[in-house]
């Protein structure tokens, strides 16, 4: 009998808790998986949503990963200055089958420099930022790149999973869960990305550039710092 | 100034955690809303997905809410032995301006009495199952009917959570919360219900049949009980 499959997942302050909770959902149906949300200690850790979730283990007790997965929100860009965090990343990025990502938790893993001359994707409003981590920016809902897999914005996160739970478990079994967690999306508006034609292309417009404005300076300085932070 | 619009979750152990953290993240971005997560105590409750989430307030100090809402689970199900979660279901649902579900959620709305003569939605494989309650099934990813709005199985809570937004705030305020979440979603199958071509029907058509065994004892004792539990 082999042992059951190790997914881990980064759980940080500010996360976009959907970003977590929509691949955590799939993962959990996995069959033979044990998925561990991984963080400093077990405290409560509040995410943008208003409510808290809690840490099923800490980092330095998280088993290795066979499947790492780093969600987004404002909090994956406080992970820059989180040595800790990024040294977690890096390391289980070593060891793991899949070193994964869903909206801007793409950055965490370009930090940690994962992503040195990766096809890779986030959230539309942040995508091209990437190019600061010498990774490839891909306007694309789910970008595989060797062991790498990144996820677009947020809900990205259910058609990430379901891809990997096609390569990891089966066709047979992603669709399975496809159909438990009832995924035939049925969205009111067509609007889900600056390209449709129900989105307010000025808003998107305004929304990268001060999210570009706001976040820039960080990513820049924290792909400087690089190489100081990765494991030999 | 008007009062913030109040959004109150039902938090339950053993609930499908992506029925309440998709609408959540959707709901945290309504202008001037306040969402809660209500249980009998502020302790951790356990969800279907290995991981617990905290409830921000508990059933005695909830305030009256202007959107009620039930995510399901096997969670949902358990509520009908539990006189408080139902007893507060029905007195919020008297004075609520939405009384909202999803999955089978609405199978706690139906014991708590507010699905008689109503047309309503569930999760696919326990659907027909909610005429004990005397609603009327209805196989649509998102039902209204009056101030009831029922979603389908567990994503349908993001197309539900948009539907609310459009009617609640404006077509501009959920098109924009679609936007920011990237919902321009891109399924790896087409397996997301029993009719898709992806779909297994024989396996969809034996899940319907053991669920049906398993819970239609539980519901239709909760249906004779209604009465009993409904206030005055």
């Amino acid at each position: 009998m082999s042992a059951p499959l190790q997914i881990v997942a980064l759980l940080f302050p500010n996360v976009t808790q959907l970003d977590l909770t929509g691949p955590a959902q799939v993962f959990t149906r996995f069959p033979e998986a044990e998925l561990h949300f991984a963080w400093e200690s077990l405290d409560p850790v509040p995410t943008d949503s208003g409510f808290s979730i809690l840490p099923t283990v800490t980092l330095g007790e998280t088993p290795q990963a066979d499947v790492l997965f780093v969600p987004g929100g404002q909090g994956a860009f406080d992970l820059f200055e989180h040595e800790a965090a990024l040294n977690f990343i890096a390391r289980q990025a070593a060891g793991a089958r899949y070193v994964t990502s869903v909206c801007t938790g793409s950055f965490a893993l370009g930090a940690a420099g994962l992503l040195r001359g990766k096809r890779a994707t986030s959230h539309w409003a942040s995508l091209q930022m990437l190019e600061a981590f010498g990774a490839v920016p891909v306007s694309e809902r789910v970008v595989q790149d060797g062991k790498i897999i990144t996820g677009a914005g947020v809900t990205s996160g259910i058609d990430f999973a379901l891809t990997l739970a096609a390569e990891l478990c089966s066709p047979e079994v992603a669709k399975e869960i496809q159909l438990f967690i009832e995924y035939d999306p049925a969205p009111p508006f067509d609007a889900g990305s600056p390209s449709r034609p129900d989105a307010d292309q000025q808003a998107a417009r305004d929304r990268i550039a001060a999210i570009t404005e706001l976040r820039s300076p960080l990513v820049q300085r924290a792909a400087a710092r690089i190489p100081s932070i990765l494991l030999p």
